[in-house]
């Protein structure tokens, strides 16, 4: 099995921390999976971390410096502040799995926005109060498939 | 409770099925539920449909024309070509519930990316070989969550 | 003093309800302050919903069928359905006094960030969970301030 | 308490004012409230001085100079000159409390402009004779709300 | 002499009022320093007025229904609101005259900026409390020369 | 007074000349209106040599060596090539004193274009024969003014 | 031969004259070196009449009226005003023909310049004061060969 | 008389080949028109292989490194591959000479199709099949003017 | 089996001819193999002219007429002209299907130039001398492959 | 022949894999065709990986640092991860041999899918499960043909 890695000349504008994460990670060879489960978060959460998407807790930076080997301090510096989120992805997205998900909101859109008022009135599915996991399927054929789900906290529109 | 509606004004580039479909289903007082479960597709689906997102089969045609009482042959011509899938959001989407699908993505995607190929190797979830549902929950403290499942074939990248 | 009025050569895309509500207003010579004081909703909701970002609920379609001469049932057709918000401005916006808002983000984004960061945690000020209200304030000098107020509820990460 | 922190790889083009100033704030652990209070200031001007988007006075740069532990010969160098604003934010925003405060311009933008018009007349609210402060507010359920006050000069438009 | 005129053609979004406006001036053949000076305004603003760029007051209403032979009510109605400014050029603009202007804002704009810093200090040029003109000159060799004059108030920017 | 400084991380593209006259500017405590003077042209043009958008003769680059105690080698070398201009502003500015230019072109543009071609006939006011100055004025209440003059060759299309 | 003629739901923003001035062509099966050679002009600016982006002459226009029998008032009435320019091209060109010649700008912009300063000093070719004409040679191969010519006046930068 | 140069702050993306070459000619004092003969090439395509828009043959190479005094195999190693072109113009071109060119284009884009068509059908005029050359010329009145000659193959679109 | 029918609605600026065509593919229920078999031409061809991207000929254009039984005289009017072509597309490309090819583009772009700069030197494979076919292969389990095949002349950068 | 060759200037976001391979492909002077044949893929994937568009396998890895005698465990390190594709070309592309595939998509995008979709349904051709290959014909004439094979499955729409 290949593991994610980070090319930072590809990526110069992630935090400093995503280098430092992403490094020690490919030098301890380990999984989000197995680095999820040190930290007792989701591994697209833990994922979300290391791309800076995501704040760390306090506990998070101990469980990742005990995993990866970092130093205390060191993470403590870099992951302190406050994420600076969505300097990613560029938008269309150009990568091709990512592009998928973004297809996926250009023709559904309007379609889940039907459905989501018809359901729960005028409102929004928060990204905020929000979580999300990935799942792998494999059918009768041997065919995989990824599910992918989008749990937000439904917030209906404030009457002013 | 409310329906979805079709204002033509702010669309004025969906195909003409969809002005047909809206005008009939506003005049027959139907959710996209109740209409997804005469036909026998999921509700997104059947939304998908109407913003002209997604191929009516024969079957779904006939039915169709029963449930929203429009003549066959005019549904027939309307809806028997292609889709012309991708035009109902301008990106970056200017609506605040679709827009928070397109932030998941923007803040997630190369989360996703990462927990995917890991679980899965180097390829991408279809996005066509797909389907999606959307589900209400209610919590203890009675709180509304909306669920958003998408669940696409892995297509791993060919080697040649 | 003038009122606000809506051409429609000049905003092609907004909702038919638009050119309804703000057609009567003219005729009948109200401000959006004297609406608001009938339907009894800030006056900001109320000239939002004339430009179909808000949703009219059963008793506002009532009173501003009544404030306005319009035939309840036209109203209940046109505004019975969900708004599709965020098709009015055109970003990054032309007109000038909208424009300044938008500076204003463009200015003091980060800076509002940092200190909201820092009072309340990681997370957002809710735009869906949100009200808002103008006013006027005259200084010893005699000039003008407007005031603008933007009340949101602070929506921390989920950790999941 | 987490403090706001900047990471320079995140920002290259702001000032170099920037990375001495957060890197002194780090180092100090020092919020933007106290900074603020030590200079007389409100805290968002505070920090829109850290980003490079508002002009520190003489003053403000003793005093920074103070509280900070920075050289003020540095300081002096570095803020003597007028900031080039507006290099923080690319719009639209990718940040998700930053968007917010965008979707809210998006949205409401007409109705603002609308309220505004018919309550002041022609011209625009100044951002520039413009100050602004952010408030926390808690309700009885224990909910936080953020509260953003904008507050700009009212300036007709000349005649000519 | 040419007149100038209006192609609604080529600029379907100017308000209603554009259209009557120009259509007026043309048949009675009337420039704009002709009509300027009839409502006692500026030549640029009266064009402004024509292209839905500034607001006429009761007076010009008055003036210009005298002089184009428009039913006053027919103008007071069209000319009633307030302005929807910025909607005449697309950015950049691609009209050669207009290049010319904005070439000069993207040449010099800093240059403009570091001699207005110098001069007045930390602020802007108001673009609202500002008026403009446009003069003839022929030098000696009978090359012509236009010379465009803005002038606006000097705004510092507030300190909070 | 504060003098105009550069901060060369937020100006990356800038040429190598602009960080030594500017360094040398600040060195030396000089405004534009006394380097101006010292060569003998506009403060406008003086500091859109700075900023590498105008052209230096072999005179400018012996004065302004003189002023700034710059080797005349250097400054040769840096300066004695062709500008390559329009590099210092991304469009549409987000300077708050730029924009407000860019927003009386995008304001005024078919209204400079009207009166223009009535007054001179088809053709454009040179951006390149072209000067431009830029002068303060304080009225009877103390308030300033920024007077900004463009003055440009009348040029006409050719016919062919 | 075919003949150029001009589709108007291609080109909706085109003004009235070249629906008028095509329709006529294509009634007459006049090409554009017949009408050029008509109203004595070169081809490429008759054509650019056609398309609103050169302007007609008192002349041209009664010429224009004799060659396809169009009324001269309502071609007075359509050509009288100032070509609005720029319009009939959506940059980057869709169309390959166009591209081309926007691809040779863009691979050879720089080189003109240089090549162009170095023979000229700073300035700029004039694209107002300014011919052009296409030529058709034929080599001894029989391969067609076209030649676009740009002659334009050189303009110096002022100097101020 | 004063040379190109090149200032690679402002052209980061360039090839190493074009620091190389712009260095050596600013040492050498040699105008594109000397390096062109010496070559045996035409002064465009001399300046476009320093800018990396074409490329050099091995007889190029042997005769700029003697020119130039480079070691042939520096230039042999920089310029043996082939040009990635199209990388110096970032359109809308913001260089006033280069844009120029560009409003030629956009504004006698469709007056060139138009005209090209009739005289050779449908097909393109090849900007790759293709020269250019650069000429100057003084009119009686003292004037200069710069010629630019496009010649490029006639290519009809294959019947399939 | 389904036809490609064309929604106006959807592709408002599609040249008049393809309304034409395309009702009359539908109300005789025709392929595009079909109608390329009658015309002699490739079905991708075929299905050109039908969106205004390929010039039929005169023998096409008889044929057509015939095929679909359209008056001869109403598709030499149409279809007379020169296709003004790419507007179908929008780009990026939203449509699932044509996003696939642009992202071919985007992924394998360099991979190609490599290729065919190794196996033909300097220059471009031409979309203008060029054909292209679809054909269908079925393997051995049953899977559907669609075979795209595009071949362009390959022409060399002259030398000047 | 020369070889394709890397100007990291030119390309600073690709992967650090790229400097290494191609700088090593160029020490060694081999084509493509050669490393591919090497390796056993297709000199296009060859080609891709080396611009980090595709995944190379263990075995990969092991021959090409066989054939480019570069140490495995750099190469393990740069190329054990996951492709980040998309990040070569810039759309649209400027490079012209890369902008005729593109053209080809905008011109004969939606023929391609009118075709495709009477061919085989409602789906696309998918760019995963796919491979391409370039070859070489030589005409009667001399001429040389590229051809481009694009070999996709057929990924029919889900029904739900």
């Amino acid at each position: 099995m290949s593991l994610a890695t980070l090319d930072t000349s590809q990526h110069p504008n992630l935090p400093a921390s995503a280098a430092t994460l992403f490094s020690a990670k490919a030098a301890k060879k380990l999984s989000f999976e197995q680095i999820a489960s040190h930290i007792g978060r989701n591994e697209v959460a833990a994922a979300a971390i290391f791309y800076g998407q995501a704040k760390a807790s306090k506990e998070d930076i101990l469980k990742l410096s005990e995993v990866l080997d970092i130093p205390e301090a060191q993470l403590e510096e870099q992951l302190g502040g406050f994420p600076d989120r969505g300097r990613t992805v560029e938008m269309p997205p150009k990568e091709p799995l990512i592009y998928r998900l973004y297809e996926i909101v250009q023709n559904y859109g309007y379609a889940y926005k039907a459905v989501l008022n018809e359901k729960f009135g005028d409102g929004i599915m928060s990204a905020i109060s929000f979580s999300t996991k990935v799942e792998k399927e494999t059918d009768a054929d041997g065919n995989n498939w990824a599910v992918i789900t989008l749990r937000g906290k439904w917030l209906p529109f404030s009457r002013f």
